[in-house]
C-alpha cells in the first residue's frame, strides 16, 4: 500500500492535464488541483497499512449489510469513495459477464485484484459527449460522439471518443471506461468498457471547475476541504491492451456497467446527501441561534422541514440497507427502490433546503465583510462591533458562520455541489424511470381490486 | 374467547347510543352500525380459539422487531387494531408509572390481562371539548371542557366531560380515558386516566359519520368494507371504582399515556397509509389501463408520484421497526423520529396523492352513471357501450372502478379517511412538534461546524 | 322573457332523464332535481323583464372589458351561466365560421337570437365517449365512441353518440353539441355542430350525482345551495334539421367550437374559483377564531397561504381582462394566457386549500354531532356545553360551522366541486397545453441571448 | 444633468471605500468597482439632456398609470433604478410627513429636486446591524446597534452606527438614511431620517461581493453586465446638517419610511424578478434545444413551469399597475397586496426554477471546458468536436450556453441575485405579513357565511 507522499510522486507521470487553456505541468503543485490531491494523500495515510502484502480493504466487496454500511458511511476520502464506486461497478458487472463473456469477468476480477496490489486510485468514465439525443449512437453525424473501438488488432483495440463531468480524474491513477447505455445490436463498437490508465498516450483531460485563486482562504472554509475538479476526458485514439477489455462487441451486456455504476453511485451519493442535509440542519440552527432568532415561529419551521428531509433521506439509506440483496458472487448489494428514491429527494428538494438556510440566515450571508477586514485597523474594531448578534456570541464567530454558509450555498464549490446532487447518477428523471421500474405495480393493483371486493382485472 | 356471534350478543347491553338525534335501539342491526359490527366479528372469528383457557394474543406486548411489524401490520379488522393501541398505550405508560404511582402501573395490567382473559374491544378516549384553546383547563369558563374528577369517594371517583373523535366507540366494549395532554401542577382533577365499560351509566355516545343509507350499496363497494363511525363520548356524571383507575391527581405524569398513545397509534396509522398509499397508486394505474392512456408521459409521472410516495413511507415504517427500541418492561416500541415523520409526510401528501388519482381517472369519477341503470333495459346498454374505454375492457368493469374512485375520493368514506388521516394522532402539527423535538439537532450542529474546521460554538 | 314559474312549466315537456335506473317523470319535483330547478327559478325572476318584446342580455356578446368584467363576475344562477358560456363559445365559433362556412355562422347568429328572444337556457355537450383514448374517431372499434352522423337527409341530418359529464343537462332546454377536438380529414362526419332540443326524440339523459336524500338538509347548508347533477347525454340516432347545423364535415374548422369553449368556459370557471379561494379562507378565518386559534402561527401561516392563492387568481383574472382582445366582430374575449393559467393553478392548488381548511378546522369537522342532536332532549344541551370553543361564540354557532365545512370539503357536493375544478375546462394538463402555446417563448430566448450579449441563436 | 465621464469624475471626492482588507483609492479603476461605474455611466449617456437647466426625469413621481409602468418597466441601468426607488419612498414618505412634521416634509421635497438638479444618485440605507433580534433598540447591549443621534446641536445632530447590504454604495453620490422599522416613544433617538453624501468624513463603506478578478471575463459573460456590490456602511459619528434632517425623534412616523421603501423597492425587485423569470425561460428553451431534447416530455414540463411562473408573476404587476391608486399630492402608486404577493411568489419559486434550468441543462453546465480551452491548438478542436449536440448548432454556440447558464446559476454573481431576491425588501416572511395585512379577510368571511345562508358570525 501507498503513503500520502508515495501517491503524490505516483502523479508525476506525464499525464496530460489541462486548466483554463493551459497544460498543467505537476497536478501535486497547481493551484487549482494541490488541495485535492493534498486531501487524497491524507486519505491514503489514514488507511495506510505497512505490511508489504498489504491488500487495500477500500475495494473489497461487502459480505454483510454491516460491511455494506461501514462501506457506505465511512469514506477516508473523496477519491477513495469514487475508487471504491467503480470497483464496486466492476466486481457487479462481473457477476453478470461470467455466462456469457466469462473471459471479460475474469479480467475484472484481476484488474480489481491489481488496482488493490498496488493501491491505486480509479475514477469511472460513463458519460459520452452525446451528439443529438434523439438519435443512437451508430446514428450520429459524428460517429465518435459516442466513445467506440476504430480499430481492433491482435493484442488488443483502439478507442475514441470522449467522457465527460469526470470528477477528480487528474488526480486519479485509472479511468473506468463503460459504455453510457444499453447498446442496439448494430452498435457492437460502442460495447466497450476497460480499464485506462490516467497517463496512457492520446488520454487528455480538460478540467472545468476551480476555487478563486485570489481570494483569502479564509472566507472560503467549506471549499478548502471539499473542493473536486471535474473533467472533459478526451480518449484520441488510444490502444487497450486485451487483459484491460472488459466487454468488446456484446451488445446485449452492454447495460449491465450502467446499471451497477447507477447502484453504488446512487448508494453512496446519498449517504453523502444525508450528511449535507445534517450539516445544513446544522447551520440553520447555529445562525438562528447567532441572529437570536431561534425561537421565531417561521424560522423554527424551516428548520424543522431540513430536520424532516434528513430523517426521510436517513429513512431510504436504512430501508435499502436492512432490505440489502446477497448477490450470485456472495457480494451484497443495497436495495434499488430505496436508493433512487432517496437520491431523486435529495437532489429535488436541495434547492428548497437552501433556500431555507439562505432565508433563516439573511443578507449578511451575502454582504457580510471579509476576514480582511477585520485585520485592517481602519475597519476592524467597527466590523467587529456591528457583526454581533446575540449577545451570547462575538461579531467574529457570527461572521465566520456567514462566510461558511456562503461558501457552502453560493460560492462556486457549494453550488457545484448542489448541481452534482442533480446530476450525479443520473439527472432526476432518470432517478424516476429507475425507482418507478422497481416499485411493484402489479402488487399495487391487486391491492386495490381486493380493497373493493373486485377478483381480478378486466 | 369470543366468536363473532358471541360477540354480536355481548354488544346488546343496554349502552346508550345515539345518531341523527335518535336513540339507537341496538347497533347489530342498525343500518349505519350493523356493517361496522359484521366486520368486526368478522375479525373475532378470524382469530378465534377455542381453547377455554385461551388468552388473545391481539393485545400481548412485543418482545422483538419481527413480533413488533407483524403486529403493526396484520390486523383482523378495524376495531381489533384500535383494542390493540389501546392496550399497547396502557402497558407502556405502566413503565412509566411504577415508580411515582406503583398501584397505577398494577391496575394497568390487570385491567389489560382481564380484557384479554374476557376478548374484550377497547377504544382510546382522549380528545377533550377544550372549550377555549388558548386557555388551561383549570382556567376555562366551563370547567367541564376537559374531563376531570368531580367527586371523590373511597371505592372510587366519578368523572364529568366529554371526548371527541372517538372511533368505533358504540361497537366497542370498553373506553380507554386518558389525559390529552401534560396537566400542570394545580390541574390535579384533570390529572385523570382510567378504564369505563360501555354501558357504565352516565356514559352517552352521540355518533356522526355515515354511508347514505338509501343508495345501492354496489355504487359504494369501498365504504361497504371500510367505513368507520365517530363517537362524541359524553360521560355525563360516570362512577369509576378503585381498580380501573390508572392514574389520578399525578399531574407530572399525565402525559405520559397521550405520549405512548401517540406513538402506537402513529406507527398503526402509518402502517395503514403505506396500504392506502399503494392501494391509490394501483387504481391510477388500472384506471389509466382502462383508459387506454397509461402510456402517456403525463399520466406516468403522476403514477411515478404515488409510487415514490408510498416508498418513502414504506422506507419511513421499516427504518422506524430497524431501529425499534426496547424498553424497560422488555416490550419492543417503534422508533419515533421515524414514525412521526412517516405519519407528517403521509398527511401532509395525501391530499395531492388523491388529486393525481382524480386527474388521471378524469371527469367520469363524477359523472359514471350507477349500477341500477345498467339494469334498466332503456339504458343498460347504451351505458355499457358508451362506457368503453380501452377494448381490453368492458364497459362494466370500467364502471365498477369510476364507481370505486368515486367511493375511495368522492364519498363521504373517502374523504373521511383523508380527514382522518390529518388528524388522528394529532394534526399536522402536532407531528411537526414530535419529530422536531426527536430530531438530534445538536449532532447536527457538531457536524456543520466540523465541516468548516470551526471547532466550537460562539 | 319568462318568469320563474314559466321556466318550471317549459320543463314538463316529455324529456326522457334517469336516476339511478328509474325514469324521472318530473324533475321540477324529483328530490334531486327540483332543488336545482328552484335555484335556476330564483335566477330567471331576478333578470325578469315584462316587456314583451324583451330579449334577455345573459347571452349578449359583450362589447368592452367592463361588460366582459360583468358577465364574468355576475351570475344570476348556475344555470345561467352555462347557458352564456354556450352562447358566446357559439358566437366566437361563427366569426371563425364566416369565411368558410357562411351557412353556419348564420345558422349561429340566427340560434343565439331564438334562444335570446325564448328566453331559454343552453348546456354544452363536448366530451365524447372516446373509447381507447390512444384511436382517433374513425379507427374506433365501436365507431359512435364519439358522435357522428350517421345518415344524411335533404332536410337535415341523423347524430348518433355520447356525450359526458353535461352540468344542468336535465333542468336546460338546447344542448349545444360540438366537437371534443379538432378532427382529421377523414373524419368529416364527426365534424358536426348543432343544437338539439332537451326533448328531442332519441335524447336520454342518465345523471349522477346526488345528494344524499335521507338527511336532515340543515346539516348541508352548502349543498342546499350549490347542488348540481350531471348528465350522460345519449343521442340514440337523433334528428338535427338543417337550420340547427352549424358544422357538418368541414374537419379542418372542428376545433373552433371546442377552442372558444375552452375560453369561455376557463374564465368564468376562474371567477368562480376566485369566490371560493375568498370563501375558503374566509371559512377558516372564522372557524379558527371560533376555536380561539387565530393567533396561533402554523394557523396564520396557512390562512395566508389561503389569501395568497385567493390573490394570485385575482391577479390573473385582472391581468386577463385588462388585455382583453376585440375579436373581428367587435366581442371582447379574454386573454388566454392569463385564463389558462389560472385555471391551472386554481384546480392544481385545490386540494391543498382544502387540507389547510380542514387542518385548521380539526377533527370536529368530521365528527359534530348533527342539528337533530341538538333538538334531541337527552343530548341537546350536552352537545352545546361541549360544542363551545372561545367563548365569544356559543355551542350552536360552531357547529354550525363545522357543518358547513364538512359540507364544502367532505360531502359529495363540496367534493364533487372539487373534482369539477380538475376536470371542467380540461384536465390539468390541457391547461398546461393551452397557457404552453400561448407563452411567447421566442421573445424569452431573445431576452435570455441579449442578457448575455449574444446575438442569435446558433 | 451630467454625462458619464462627467458622473466618474465625480466619484473622486476621498470617499472611503473598503474592499478584502484594503482601501480602494479610485472606484472607476479598481478591478471591482469599474464595472459597475461603466455600466451607470451607460446609464448616464442614455438619458443625458444637454439643456443646462434639464431636470432629471428618472426622479419624477409618477402621475399616471401609464407613467407608474413607464418607470418601472424601463431602467436605465441598476444605479438609476435604486435612486429612482429612494426618491420615490421620499415623496411618498413626505406626503404623510405634512400634518406632523411640515418641515420635514419641506426638507424632502427640497432635497430631491436638489438631487434631480445636479443629477445625482442616491442609494437607501434602511437595514441597521441589530444585534439582539429579540430586543429593541433601546435595549440592546450596544446601543448603536441601530443607527441614532448621538449629539444634537443647533446646526444639526450627530449619528452613530451601520447600515447592512446596502448595494452600489461606494458608485453613488448620496446615502437615505431612515428607520429601519417602527420605533417606539421611548426611541427618539433611533427616529432619524436624513440625507448624507457618501463622501461626508466619518462614512466608511465595506464591501463584499466579487467577480472572481483572475479569470477569463469571456466564460462569465452574465456577472460582465449585471455584477453588483453591496457595501456594509458605518457611519462612524457622521455630522448632518438641518437640512439634511427629514425626520428627527417623531417615533410615532418612524414607519413611513419604511413602509414607502418597501412598497417601491418590490415594485421594481417584482419588474426585475419577471424578466428574469423569462429570461430563464428562455435559456432553458434555447439549451434543450441544443442539446437536441425539447420534445422530450419531461423537459417540456419544466420549461411549462417555467412560462407559468413568469406569467403569474406578470400578473401579479399588471393587476398592481391595474389597482394604482392615487395619493393626496397626486403620486400615483401600485396596489401594495398584489406587488407583496408578487414578490413572494417571485422569491419563494426561485430556487426551483433554477433547479429546472440546471436540470434540463445538465453536467455541462458545470463541467463545460472554458473558452481558453478553445484557443488551445491542443484541445480546441476536440473540445469544439465533442461540445456538439443538436446538429442544428456549433459546439461554440453550445458551450456559450454553458458558460452563461453556470454564470446564471452558479457563479457568484447570479447566486448573488438570487439570494437578492429572497432579502430585498424584506425576507420571505416580511412578504407574507405584508400581504396578510392588505389582504380583505372581512370580506371573505362574510362571503363564507353568506354561502350557507348564515346571517352573521356568532
Amino acid at each position: 500500500m501507498m503513503t500520502g507522499d508515495q501517491y503524490r510522486s505516483s502523479l508525476k507521470d506525464g499525464r496530460r492535464i489541462y486548466f483554463r487553456g493551459q497544460r498543467v505541468d505537476d497536478v501535486t503543485t497547481h493551484p487549482t488541483f494541490a488541495q485535492q490531491v493534498d486531501a487524497a494523500a491524507v486519505g491514503y495515510d489514514k488507511i495506510y497499512d505497512p505490511d508489504p502484502n498489504g491488500l487495500s480493504q477500500l475495494m473489497e466487496a461487502p459480505r454483510s449489510i454491516e460491511a455494506l454500511r461501514r462501506q457506505t458511511e465511512d469514506e477516508p476520502d473523496l477519491l477513495s469513495g469514487i475508487s471504491c464506486t467503480s470497483a464496486m461497478t466492476l466486481l457487479t458487472a462481473a457477476d453478470r459477464l461470467d455466462a456469457r463473456r466469462p473471459q471479460g469477468a475474469d479480467n475484472i476480477r484481476a484488474y480489481v485484484k491489481d488496482i488493490q496490489r498496488r493501491d491505486l486510485r480509479i475514477v469511472e468514465c460513463i458519460t459520452d459527449a452525446k451528439g443529438d439525443r434523439t438519435l443512437a449512437p451508430a446514428k450520429q453525424a459524428d460517429p465518435d460522439a459516442y466513445l467506440r473501438v476504430i480499430e481492433r488488432r491482435t493484442d488488443g483495440v483502439v478507442i475514441r471518443g470522449c467522457k465527460l463531468h469526470i470528477a477528480q480524474a487528474p488526480i486519479a491513477h485509472e479511468l473506468m471506461v463503460i459504455p453510457t447505455k444499453s447498446m442496439k445490436p448494430d452498435e457492437g463498437d460502442y460495447s466497450i468498457a476497460c480499464g485506462v490508465a490516467v497517463d496512457t498516450p492520446g488520454v487528455k483531460i480538460v478540467n472545468a471547475g476551480t476555487l478563486p485563486s485570489d481570494v483569502d482562504r479564509r472566507d472560503y472554509p467549506f471549499a478548502d476541504a471539499h473542493f473536486c475538479s471535474h473533467g472533459f476526458v478526451i480518449f484520441d485514439d488510444v490502444f487497450v491492451p486485451n487483459e484491460r477489455i472488459f466487454l468488446d462487441g456484446e451488445a446485449d451486456l452492454s447495460a449491465a456497467f450502467a446499471h451497477s455504476l447507477g447502484t453504488w453511485t446512487r448508494v453512496r451519493g446519498l449517504a453523502r446527501m444525508i450528511d449535507e442535509a445534517d450539516i445544513m440542519a446544522g447551520f440553520a440552527s447555529l445562525i438562528a441561534d447567532a441572529n437570536g432568532l431561534e425561537k421565531v415561529a417561521h424560522i423554527r419551521e424551516k428548520i424543522t422541514d431540513m430536520a424532516i428531509h434528513a430523517t426521510v433521506l436517513r429513512a431510504l439509506l436504512e430501508a435499502a440497507l436492512s432490505n440489502a440483496r446477497t448477490l450470485p458472487s456472495g457480494m451484497v448489494a443495497p436495495d434499488e427502490l430505496y436508493i433512487s428514491t432517496g437520491k431523486w429527494i435529495g437532489a429535488s428538494e436541495r434547492a428548497l433546503m437552501t433556500r431555507h438556510l439562505q432565508d433563516i440566515a439573511g443578507g449578511s450571508l451575502l454582504t457580510a465583510p471579509s476576514r480582511a477586514d477585520l485585520d485592517n485597523p481602519e475597519t476592524g474594531d467597527l466590523v467587529r462591533k456591528y457583526m454581533v448578534g446575540a449577545a451570547a456570541y462575538d461579531g467574529e464567530y457570527r461572521l465566520k458562520l456567514f462566510h461558511a454558509l456562503k461558501d457552502l450555498t453560493v460560492s462556486a464549490t457549494g453550488v457545484y455541489r448542489s448541481i452534482a446532487s442533480l446530476t450525479a447518477g443520473g439527472g432526476l428523471f432518470a432517478q424516476r424511470v429507475v425507482l418507478r421500474n422497481r416499485y411493484d405495480i402489479g402488487r399495487a393493483r391487486r391491492m386495490a381490486l381486493e380493497s373493493v371486493g373486485m377478483e381480478r382485472e378486466g
